[in-house]
């Protein structure tokens, strides 16, 4: 049964794969100080145009938020995330677990713009409450729609005028900065934000993504917080060998751009049967709102999850494509949804 | 210049890459519910010989050891370990991060014994100071030296008696379990340790440590805790196919016999030269005490660690051997020795 | 200027501080094992109608809520609150600087119900998520209202068919248990909940809180997360002295009689106005809603918060009363209010 | 029987509660933003003789010690302590439980030397340790023996070349400022020190530490801390009455000159009688080592700890006094001791 669950229910890309065979038995340093490491983070530097940002290389993006966030506040600090973010609902409390709240806002699409901020301001005013401090945001959100480069300015500029630190969660950002409207690149970035990371997982890698630290007064000792946290590899060469074949050339953003058709073929497909979805999304997580006898016919076929219940009829599905979805199993899809709908 | 830095400076092993390379397009469930990683668990449990332990992948040492221990405990319970416990020193104050207090003992060899901790216990007796619940023992141990069985039945008899939590850091298991001396085995170690691990990282796998739960009452929830700390990878394949390889037949104890087998031969030259180690040590790491000119000629053509000042003239130094270890290396390091002995 | 500001404007009654000088010299143990806080707990214990509970004296509500719920919990359990609960809004992020999230459940009224409740245990289904476990519900609730007797029964079945743990804030329990309408007695806490604890310091102590742990199974070393808390007084007789003093007759429930009898006077010549209230408080909070001119003629004469703005014309005022509060200062602030509107 | 146990075995000097009745009625904000509070804060900055220190009253040692610690670290920086430091052995792991490790440095008299900072530092050179970045020391320490002016600028001057943070915990403050051989006052304090604090509980008042933060950079939103830990009293006025009352004049010093002066009467009968200490100290804790006989016909007649075994026949014993001992108490310990050894 072929599987739109998730855009890691493969492996890796096979040049990636490739290049791990190839520099398997060069002997290195331990712990992320080895040649690929180093490579991987210029070569990065120079695709974000920034030679003064720290970058990181680590395994997961929950690690990442959570060592991320834990190392810029302080203790009494709080972050600020939309009610739809990963580390509000899907991460098990990781950041609270490191002793800060993270501040809730109630958004429609995912995106939080600088007036909801300021009203979370507006409501912690003295000690008896936490001092936000940190604001999250996803891109694309947890519901795939993508900032535009115009409401990324604003809250990066919201941000410094109230001495916020704006984090961005790029867990898939190739698909983003990939996306059909995106305006945004890695050099804007390094430029609006305080912290961002690029994810490889989701995107192509075995595990891994790399954090940019922006700010230089967020930099310091950073890779203490790494080695508390257990996010230190001894063999951090798996990491930098992946990074450096995804930047060497344009394999990154080759393996969004494919994520992202497939996705689309999904959805104008969709779109034309007349369905409408859940969340504006174009990148590669798309929510169509079905009827349920269609999802059900679908569901002996192919693997993905039912989002919500819509109404008596009908529900939103997640459909997620990725580097290695199959266009061949897409078409199949397609034809089979048309196939169902025609024989009702 | 070839490394004797550590045994994890290659890559791994052909036959685990290969493995990652075949299961590469096979789609699965994500954190660690696919099938590789559930007969990996299947395997293990059938070598340990027990059914009820509970078996989880992780990433590295400090974090298998900062994420079972704050599991373990309760807010006021704190961990024993030997002052050279590798979470007493090297792991950046991770078990402190989750709010525990680690109390030292002071040893020879790296090993404590039941009087030791009962000398911690008497010490701690109200609430004005931490309980202590758990002992945490490495073996090998960090410099190098084994447990008997005998020895670790009485840690383990003692831990019982006095309701105490026994967690042994299996970081370089395959060698202390492969190595001259040992009468260990797994299955002993499901039968006298509450939780331990099998280290794959420092034994041929890319990352990767196989955390056994054997109390029962220690097994509730984990996963809570793996995700919580970021430990829950995305493709949670990525451990499940290289334990799955290295446990398939006897690759994990073939590749610490080879790294053993090296470390012995270095062993044995150093010895006939009439060189003595700091500590007595049969597994894959050693540290002979060579006079400082011998040291220096040697750096000029191996990497390795200086480990401590001895006297005015020597000290000693580690030499640390793999999976990897070329025997042809190891080799021409002796006669290198040999040849600069010679010279002088 | 009156005020009306607060229950805790003022030190202590008399008979308390009468209390503490007679004991003065006295020599007794220290850290709460003294004579005065022993003899108070078995008091406690008899007004509770249970021999098998844990008492414990603690100085601060803030200090009391965090420390039962960091030591009730494991590091992945999660408290669920009302999203007026002091712990989510007013506590600085207290019991999350221990580790745990407090999930917000949007009230009306300041209570919870077991529908409610429900609704969070059923989005909280697998370990990417925190896992509800422990119920906080405040009596009297942070806006004024109360429990009764019935409702307090649903929540504690629903609690115990579904393993949670049932935690009552009683910074102001006095108040709440002499409130018109209240069925509830200190015998009927002990029964339903599994912790709850008897507010001092806004009932005429100078400081203090009695935490009652009713289940068994969170009494065992709870002294301990005191100590490690900094919550443990050296001088801890301090809190013996004045409890023994509130519980050696009635005098805990006269001084809350009397608290509630100045709030009925100014509630009851409130409504007689026509003003309605934000809230339905029969306890010594209340929140009318007054015009705007009405409240800034009042606040020339008295000290009191204003709560929140209701229409462009109209705010809610919160008024407090207390054990100290005038009853001259009562009428003279009604008479006050009847002026101004006259005169407008 | 009569305790020498403590100096906290009574409640408050006479004034003190005198001063809380005085000022029982009157109104007053609450959380330490009373009257009372403001002016001993401003009284003590003139006697430290610097207007810009931060000055915060706190109900306990533990608590200061925890929420100070707590808010001058970063998450991978640590603590460091003599082994005979109060929070390295007697506050239940609470710095630890805030995630900061206590690095101990191993000491013969209490005290601690640059050269033993030094030593630490020198074994922490990377991120796989913890950054240690606070040293904690006590005047008196906990064995009773004080710091020469000299001594702590030669720490100060230490901890300021090396980015260190210098931190005395004065619990029993009063007792070292008035010992015999001190030549340090407050105004050198706050010169010397980053942050320390007067110990109000353990010298005259039921409750309270003042916490003075010298330096400007450890300010910052510190009152968020004191929330965050349950530390902000509802009735703060508690903690400023007493300080004020000790401070207005000279009663603070008094107290402790009178419990010096009761400790050096004992140490000179116990020195007279041939026996000698086992250690140095001038202040308000003694430990003088006594045959086991005598100790245990003492015991019969007062309360005192026993310290430590000696030799087979000998022990040492604690003897604390304090502003309440009673100087008819001290002569009759004195001649029931004389008895005690002439009769055998």
């Amino acid at each position: 049964m072929y599987s739109f669950k998730n855009d890691y229910s493969e492996g890796a890309h096979p040049r990636i794969l490739n290049a791990l065979i190839e520099s398997n038995l060069v002997q290195t340093e331990g712990y992320g100080e080895d040649c690929y490491t180093q490579e991987a983070v210029e070569l990065l530097k120079q695709k974000i145009n920034r030679k003064d940002v720290d970058i990181h290389l680590l395994s997961g993006g929950t690690q990442t938020n959570l060592i991320a966030i834990s190392a810029f506040l302080r203790p009494h600090e709080a972050a600020i995330a939309a009610n739809t973010g990963h580390i509000l609902v899907h991460e098990a409390g990781s950041v609270e677990a490191t002793g800060h709240k993270v501040l809730s806002i109630a958004v429609e699409d995912g995106k939080i713009t600088p007036a909801q901020i300021k009203s979370v301001l507006d409501t912690h005013t003295d000690e008896h409450m936490v001092k936000p401090k940190l604001v999250y945001i996803s891109n694309p959100t947890e519901i795939g729609s993508i900032y535009r480069k115009g409401e990324l300015e604003q809250i990066s500029g919201f941000c410094k005028e109230n001495g916020l630190i704006l984090f961005l969660d790029g867990a898939r950002l190739g698909s983003a900065l990939c996306a059909a409207g995106n305006d945004l690149t890695l050099t804007d970035l390094g430029r609006l934000t305080d912290a961002f990371y690029i994810g490889g997982t989701k995107n192509g890698a075995l595990i891994g993504e790399a954090l940019v630290i922006c700010r230089e007064s967020l930099q310091e000792d950073f890779r203490f917080h790494m080695k508390q946290k257990g996010a230190l590899l001894a063999k951090g060469r798996l990491l930098g060998v992946q990074f450096l074949e995804l930047f060497r050339d344009e394999l990154y953003f080759d393996l969004a751009k494919h994520a992202n058709k497939m996705a689309d073929l999904l959805r104008e497909a969709i779109r034309k049967e007349g369905f409408s979805f859940l969340t504006q999304s174009p990148s590669n997580q798309i929510f169509p709102i079905l009827p349920n006898r269609l999802i059900e016919a679908l569901q002996e076929i192919y693997a993905f999850y039912i989002w919500s219940k819509v109404d008596e009829a009908h529900s939103s599905i997640r459909l997620v494509t990725s580097w290695a979805t199959r266009e061949d199993a897409v078409l199949a899809f397609i034809a089979d949804m048309k196939k169902t709908l025609e024989s009702r």
